[in-house]
């Protein structure tokens, strides 16, 4: 079985292949070749021979063609520019996120068949959110990222109705804790909350304590990837989407959970100065009614405690 | 104000454009110059002097561009190859549903924020069609064009949340009476029963009688393509789509409104002769909640005779 991953340098794609290259029946046949691309460069030299690491543009059709000429059995199109860049840099999102997605499907439809795991987002949803969301919310994305994703899933319904392709997306929460530097999206703060305290420095949050948000760690991120990869695809609606489920949790019960991890002392650490722009859009994430993912096997992170450990590696 | 028109030489295009060259003030502000554009030759010559008319390729961007160097303030792009024919030529669907559109609204946006009308379909909506269809109803286009129709929707949404585009997308049913030759549609033959009963020769309705579907006559169609265009952006919901009213009609009632107008005689010219696969696709269209239309002042035929007389001038 051969792996296709892009954005394979990002912070979800390193975890995903390190998943991968520690265990190669993960997707239940032998990983024989994992193609790893990302516009950036190598991070670390791959450990294992059957990895071939592929730097490129994949906004080139002819870089795409050359991907595509692995004949990838299985395909986590990760790739992506974060929501808050694209919405400063339209552009660059509009080639990145949607022309590219639009060939890579186009050219992975014209070769054979594959399994195709598109990495989608909460953001397909409106702004401010509806009070609870469900398999009915109406999908009217904020920003253009979210217009972005949802139109590859669109798409790759489309393409899985006709045989074209086997799609699945899914649809990401924020996910924890990406290193701290600037990744480009608006939700990086929630991260940089667990780094700053599992540091024992201060954090000044941009958000009110009572700011529910949606969690997720890497390693659950990673898992559920891996499990839409195997999913029969006759348990899927034919939208082919699915909102991944999530740990709902306050400000101040992530700080509760930090402090389970790290000593109580963590609480005094932090000091909440709500900025009205931020907190509207990440402080007020709704009730999600997530039984559909749970329905067909995908977890959460299980408590806010196995949240941090996850996310923390502890 | 200048008017471009894709699609000019096709059934609707060749309406509105007739239209607005007979009401050059259909718009609110008189029309300086109408951009006709067509990847098929002009059909007549244009009867007024402001008319330009372009034969090309809307799948060409250098085409587009020549297009967009007109600056036009108002876009109604109707361009597209039919639901039947972009199901069976998926490629050919691919370049003119999907990559003509969003190469046309990219140039558009890049110039000045132009008005867009763009015709969407209820080929949006699932298949099969839930028991009543409203403003939350799941988006699941059954076809690729819904899809890639779809796709355009949200795409215009974002241009025009980014102040780039003022979209308005307007839901289509079935439009009547087109021309008797093969139009690439499935829903074909709703036209052909008008001008064949009209014509006093017999029929085979691929439908049962009491089949039921929605109805518009390219009258009313047109008045709906001008309405969309003038109406105050603030009162169009983010997603800048507006589902147009439509009658709902079994085709009993459609054979009982062409007698009235024809003469009862033309009700033994049909023979019902039911095909499966048609039955399922245009024999069940539910009720359709239409209030959202209609509240911003969009409307029907008014009667099925009506609809008759508006389809087949008369």
């Amino acid at each position: 079985m051969k792996v296709l991953i892009t954005g394979a340098a990002g912070f979800v794609g390193s975890a995903l292949h390190n998943r991968l290259q520690h265990e190669p029946s993960a997707l239940g046949m032998p990983i024989t070749e994992i193609i790893l691309t990302d516009h950036a460069p190598q991070p670390i030299a791959p450990k294992a021979s059957r990895t071939t690491w592929t730097q490129g543009d994949l906004t080139s059709a002819d870089f795409i063609a050359k991907l595509v000429a692995h004949q990838p059995d299985v395909v986590f199109h990760l790739a992506s520019l974060p929501g808050g860049e694209a919405e400063r840099r339209f552009l660059a999102g509009h080639r990145v996120n949607l022309d590219a997605t639009l060939m890579l499907f186009e050219q992975l439809a014209a070769t054979h068949p594959c399994t195709v795991v598109f990495s989608s987002t909460i953001a397909v949803y409106g702004a401010p959110l509806p009070a609870s969301i469900n398999a009915h919310t109406p999908l009217r994305p904020p920003i253009s990222y979210g217009a972005h994703k949802l139109i590859g899933e669109i798409l790759l319904a489309d393409y899985s109705r006709r045989g074209l392709l086997d799609g699945r997306s899914v649809r990401l929460p924020g996910i924890v804790a990406r290193p701290m530097q600037a990744s480009g999206l608006a939700s990086a703060f929630m991260s940089d909350l667990l780094h700053t305290l599992a540091a024992g420095k201060s954090f000044v949050c941009p958000v009110s304590s009572c700011a529910t948000a949606w969690w997720m760690s890497v390693r659950c991120c990673v898992d559920n990837l891996i499990h839409a990869a195997q999913l029969p695809a006759s348990r899927l609606n034919s939208d082919r989407a699915v909102q991944l489920p999530v740990l709902r949790l306050s400000m101040s019960e992530m700080v509760d959970a930090l402090c389970g991890v790290y000593g109580p002392n963590r609480r005094r650490l932090v000091r909440y100065e709500p900025e009205e722009s931020v907190e509207r859009i990440f402080g007020r994430y709704p009730v999600l009614d997530d039984q559909y993912g749970r329905a067909l096997g995908f977890t959460d992170d299980g408590s806010a405690e196995m949240l941090v450990r996850n996310a923390l590696n502890r």
